[in-house]
């Protein structure tokens, strides 16, 4: 069975997806498009996928008979009522980073979800289907005993001037907790945010690099160092230390050279390099999932909590170096 | 379009690339089978493709007009005729290494295809299509400097008792032979074979490991390791040394681990790890290139040239330590 | 000129520190040994120095004409008294850690010092002479642009059921507190700790691990892990992150082995084996300083201010979490 | 007891050797100089050994009473003589490579020192002093197996014109000579050596690089890589392969650094910074025995070996590709 899928938002990652699903993947095809800017989804027609339907709204294109599943790729603001709206239709919905803009409405989709009692949201937390990340969890899971600390980092060379302190929470932090939480099994009871001297590449919006501290319920203490003005490269790393033995995620593949009195390796200095390949692995588990009219991967109680914990880190930076809890309403049973 | 393909051939590696094809990528479907076991056919139609139709004959299959292009993974002596069978009816072929079992074979479809005027057929040298392979070649052809030597090893934990000494080259340095033909955009002029005092896990009919010296039309010495009852693990190592500096390939990704009083990262030892990501991506080029009504990667010339060159190493053992001459016939143009 | 030593204390590291002198290094010979065990001194005289004599106090060691220098290694308690003794005779005086057992002690060292118009006393911080921190040293100040942050670990395999929380500090973290300080070349403003749960090999009396987080007068933050029951080996990490790149400790020089399966090299156990070459070199320096009649490397300065910064690091302990200032006096010219 | 030592010979490494023993090691003290160039000898006595005495000879420093051993640190041609005259007087000596410019020069020595009947003689050959080796060595005795393979590397950045193809294995190849046979505990039967094409950076009188495969009494075969023009920088490499695994000497310490979007190390490019401390080691271990009036570590009869092996490499260079054989004879008793 071949999955038909209707594309909401028709933007860079929109068209990205189409692309992987109609030229990449197999099991599904591009069948519906839509576009707030109606030529950008011409665009993606012409260009990827000639057979689809433009249509005018992503509700249209929910409605559609033709639409088995969706993708809501589209601005993050819009999230939730296309998500809600695909659950209602009691379609398989993969949804982008953010699940909603804010806790409140990640929230709703959580209780439409579970009173539609199936799962159908898939939230778009790609780093769960790198490869490394998969290799750190079985380690983790089997060799090193129980975990007790993680040290980890997110670097990114440098970020435009509209870049400010919270972003650093919710669109480079979101990563990793979601990712931590996944890794390690475990759910977040606090946040700290520690900052050193801002970096001189950051600006005055800006606070550059900061140190996030979370503790969780099993007891775990975990440090992310953000440095999005890092400048030497795009580098994700994570260590985690246990009763028996430490961890670390993989460094990217890369050649050795041994050149100008330097055994180097390269590192990457584009995000959208690092974990390309874990975008093809997250849309063949959704097209799975959904040819079974279902979702897999991370769900909508996992870009809830994500939201709550976000929102406490911020302000956590508010309140810079003060312990802000995080409570996390019962977990449905949906999600065990 | 979708390319509707035949399998001839449906033991391990004919089911796992209709698998491949009808599960992990896109733009193609298994449309027909066969094998000389037709029992195992109908169980791959009823695994992964139940609306292939499966055929009496490879012949019948190449023939028939709902197939577009045809996966030859059938036995190894039959490859030929398949091959043979498939470019007489202009269809695209894929064929599993050897492309024949003698360099004559080889020689035959170089010239049907040549006959034929239009590439057919891609050789299984799936090497090519390793990420580390691909990334190597691309330093080597940028950061290096031209190339002077190559220094490779290709380990194995172990083999079974029908293993004996040309197998080393037939069944494994065969994989050398073709990469570093293409790595190094050179072809071979001779070759020597040494051999060291014989491994205790090696038997009787065994000299393993061994050394096979390969020398290039441009003057560059290649040295490869052959040991096949290593023990420790599935081993790929490969250092090319330029002009300017030496680039290696990249360790297989692994999670590094401080555990038991050792900084450790585990090696692989089942040789179908190490390159099972480019299977993927060498049927993916195929089903691209046959989509177009031809093919791409390795070809016949390049499963020509490694026939003779794995004759001249086998010859190259018997006289242990003396060279051997490789001579080429003249490149047709069709492979230029 | 040969510089004529006593050593005050001839436990083990005394008798380790004499071993260097009369059979590694030039320069220097033991000439003088006191140990309120007199039987211990009399046996490294002995074993190790034959021509040597053997004081009844440390008092009379340092009186005695025939000492040019003196090795102060006695039980922590006594340091203070030895060292004022030695600077109130002007002779040059190495002194292991802890220069005095409190910031009280230290402090009244500093002022005889001071009073004394010259360096005399060199403190027994041999990580200032591994040659991994130098390197690193060198790094830091030419090539990552300046530091914003500092990762560390010390980890310890296993520690007595007598190592008790305080000493996580004055035992252990204190190596990090004055090699950072140096590393950076900057001093401490305040301390925290943050307490994971304890690993299943800590005890009632130890919370194992433990993260410190030390802020500068420059503004960089550095967390440092301390995990004293690590289990898989000692191991000692850092990690400076700069304005342009980061740069880590070199781990200790080790052979790679591929065997079972894994790509492995040995950590150390054992603490002792870290540092070793250290030893050496800070007691060279101190020959060769002494020789002209002063003390380089660590100064009683820098004692003091490990004194002060480990009773804040504690307190810190205590107060779990919360930010603990650290007020440092004056710097006195002499340590400029 | 301090050792007496006279160097022969003042010039570069006369004069670093006799910095070794005044102001680094202990133990020994040079108490003469002699230099063809006696203006060199007076010059070493003023910077380094005020004390010394300064011999018009060799000959006369050897005979004098207040010379109780001898560094030969002169010419290589006039090494034999001295050797032979420190033999004469019963007086261990220290002796830079060459021991003697012929295979027949050193089997005098043997010779001589066999009819004195007790070792005299150490020959510079420092990398059996290096930590690397020495841990290597260890491993390879113990943890992967029977060796039955080296693969190994002498890279250096460029020579000067005067630097010819023999050299490559008199100034060059000797290293390897000796370590990999003490590394082994094994003797050379065959050598033969293959050209790649020269580098561009070599010159007329110079084939660069070369490959050396020696094959020894076990059945162990070894290749090295000779390339003394390879330009990245000073790289010495060596992998051995066992029954069970396969060890490395490991790499230089080196402050890893995450800089220009390179994950990189330094590699040296002097070879003086390679091995410098295991110049002081050797020395430390000539002392200790010079104190017993004997010798230790590499000896004539490794001498006369690694002259008879080069002997036999380069005429497998003259020959190049054919086999060369390497005949030894009988090794006395004295160096069993």
């Amino acid at each position: 069975m071949t999955v038909r899928i209707g594309v909401i938002g028709t933007g860079a990652i929109g068209r990205d997806h189409a692309r992987r699903i109609n030229q990449v993947l197999g099991g599904a095809e591009i069948v519906a498009l839509s576009d707030v800017n109606r030529a950008s989804a011409e665009a993606v027609k012409k260009d990827i996928a000639p057979e689809a339907m433009v249509f005018e709204t992503g509700e249209a294109l929910i409605a559609s008979p033709d639409v088995d599943a969706v993708l809501v790729t589209s601005w993050g603001a819009t999230h939730e009522q296309y998500v809600l709206a695909a659950i209602a239709a009691g379609k398989p919905c993969f949804c982008e980073k953010p699940l909603a803009t804010t806790a409140e409405g990640a929230r709703r989709i959580v209780e439409a979800e579970v009173t539609h009692g199936k799962r159908l949201v898939q939230v778009g937390f790609m780093r769960r289907y790198d490869a490394g990340y998969i290799a750190l969890k079985k380690v983790v899971g089997t060799s090193i005993g129980a975990p007790i600390m993680v040290h980890a980092a997110h670097r990114n060379p440098s970020v435009p001037e509209q870049y400010v302190t919270p972003m650093a929470i919710h669109d480079t932090m979101i990563h990793e907790i979601d990712v931590l939480r996944w890794l390690l099994d475990d759910d977040y009871v606090s946040a700290r945010v520690i900052f050193p001297r801002s970096a001189a590449r950051s600006h005055a919006k800006l606070r550059d690099p900061q140190i996030v501290i979370l503790e969780t319920a099993k007891g775990m203490v975990i440090d992310v160092e953000i440095f999005v003005n890092c400048h030497y490269g795009y580098d994700i790393r994570c260590e985690v230390v246990g009763e028996d033995g430490a961890a670390s995620l993989p460094e990217p593949m890369a050649v050795q050279m041994r050149l100008d009195a330097r055994l180097q390796n390269r590192i990457l200095t584009d995000w959208k390099d690092r974990f390309i390949e874990s975008y093809d692995v997250e849309l063949q588990d959704f097209i799975h999932a959904a040819a079974r009219g279902t979702a897999a991967g991370p769900n909508s109680w996992d870009g809830y909590v994500a939201a709550i914990t976000s929102d406490a880190c911020v302000a956590a930076q508010e309140k810079e170096g003060e312990i802000v809890p995080i409570n996390l309403p019962a977990r449905p049973a949906l999600y065990n």
